[in-house]
């Protein structure tokens, strides 16, 4: 079993709030990150994959397959859009970091097992201080 | 002379776009940078001062000092701010990193003249691949 | 489950040695790190913890919150301090980085437990090429 | 038990590209990795081994003692060298980065283990965005 | 007047050597950077262009132009290449990073000066510890 | 007229503080950086030199040299030891980043003036956010 990461990213606007609370309520539990006026991030996103190597290749998956599969799964969905307006997978969720993670797991675990490898991590740096990871519903 | 340099950080939505073009005109000049729903990004700031060494504490100007002009004059504006709709001092500019990085180094200036030393020189990294200097007006 | 991690820095001044030992021999085993009059580090100190999301707030643990609690329980102790004449947690102990890694969890776990979060690591570079990683006491 | 991680980096030319088939065959699997007249990397590796603090030092193992290991076993051989050439440790291997870090992984596993610790894995980065990591044979 | 900066990558194999002298000649100037089956480097490489603000696009020049320019002039010949044996501009020069450098400005000055802008560096970077910069002919 | 420039790193103790004041003023001045049990970084230096490319190697100065010359004359007074007692070219002046750099420069200008090239400036820096650079006496 080897694991390989791929590393890519996004640069988003989302906002922090709950649409049922006032603005007030909001950016007294989200502080700044609920101006409801937007602000954005640098997301970095390290996806990694475990498997066997191919006997052929001696790869575990190609990490341009790899890249490629991020792309139309999770980058064309989140680059330069609004996370809380516009992805699809967000809809009726907090954008929090660890909810972003989240769905990105779920768009890409299909992709990754029918390619024969397993999903291992979605790490997501919203900012270098601040970085999530999911490992899936276990 | 001697050039100190304090890097910062802060988090903003933007826009490219010229109201006076539609949507389609924005799009085909400025591409997905003109998303009418807001994108973001983590800005890297370097702000370089410099000057003649206090005989007194051997430093150009106190690096904490010049923190806090930063934070006081700039990032206070800017950070977890939607740059087009939020930011006094870009009111009515289009906002690329260029014009950006111009009206930081305008807020700054004052604040570093009159510390006595010498503004030299505004970076900012919209990603770590995009990066704007500016040196003033000369 | 979801883990997530704050990164923080703190500049501190250590020396590793026994003070059973003359400083031959501690020159001996630690080399150049048991110089008599210290030298220093910039330690980059990153916290994870990992809980089930909050349905209010999205977080597993506010990182803001996990942050002002590195900040109380670690930062103030040891940024700009001396790690061996300084740190209550570190009185009686070798200042390695080890030892130091396994003392910032010890500050830090009833702090994350009360939260109703879990530590899981405790992880600390004394420069970008040797780290140390701890995960309690299992 | 404590983790330790010692980083290092080498500069290496290698070849993607499996002898049996023709240039163009390769090209379609491999790629431009498959340039027949070779490209390079800056290849960072991170090697890290777990094991109980030593109580006279501190240490899980003195980490120069470590970078020494790291240096006789893998740089030594790898270190502006040709991966598909010269390493004899790569002899009738495709040169991924997955069939190198398992490479690696034997080369250092004996002398970590006879100085009483355990090799927990081999990490490297053929490029920033592109990660192997190997645990060992389970 | 403005400054902005592209930054690239690419990867490629070379050697230090003169075909006039021996092997061991070669090794005695050059060291091991000079071995005959090649090694290689991720070069990082940053492109400079200044110039006054466009009023309609608040931009020097737009950064994907650069990118695009970059790529046609310089990474489609170096990316995955040996410097040495495949990169037209290079040929019967000594394969040091520095006339490297000296050769993409070369490769780039015309097509930046016909979109109006002026370039002002190209800075390469080798590894991360050796750093090449080149400001034109003067 | 090409420059290149070595990165080099060292840690080392300091304390900012005048011998005349008391411990309270120091304080007042310096703030945490005065405290008189001395605190400690990892220093990162880049000394970038210029000059015209040698005929023979295609190089402005070895890079391998220009790192010996900055280890002779620089490390070894410099790396894990205390800056304000045991470098001599520190004596008597206080121990700011912005002394220390002009200190490196004048340790280093006559070596890179005997190997034929010019000294361009010495880099130093104290922790990522804070940076000082010196171009020499002019």
């Amino acid at each position: 079993m080897v694991y390989i990461t791929r590393k890519e990213h996004f640069n988003s606007a989302h906002r922090l709030f709950r649409e049922e609370y006032s603005d007030e309520e909001n950016l007294r539990i989200f502080g700044k990150c609920s101006n409801p006026l937007w602000h954005g991030h640098n997301y970095v996103l390290q996806v990694t994959v475990k498997g066997e190597l191919s006997p052929v290749t001696g790869f575990v998956m190609d990490l341009k397959v790899l890249s490629r599969l991020i792309d139309e799964k999770v980058l064309q969905q989140l680059d330069h859009r609004n996370i809380n307006l516009e992805v699809a997978f967000m809809k009726g969720k907090l954008a929090s970091t660890e909810n972003l993670a989240i769905g990105i797991w779920e768009e890409l675990e299909p992709g990754v097992c029918s390619s024969g490898s397993i999903l291992h991590s979605v790490r997501l740096e919203e900012t270098e201080n601040n970085i999530i990871e999911y490992f899936g519903n276990k």
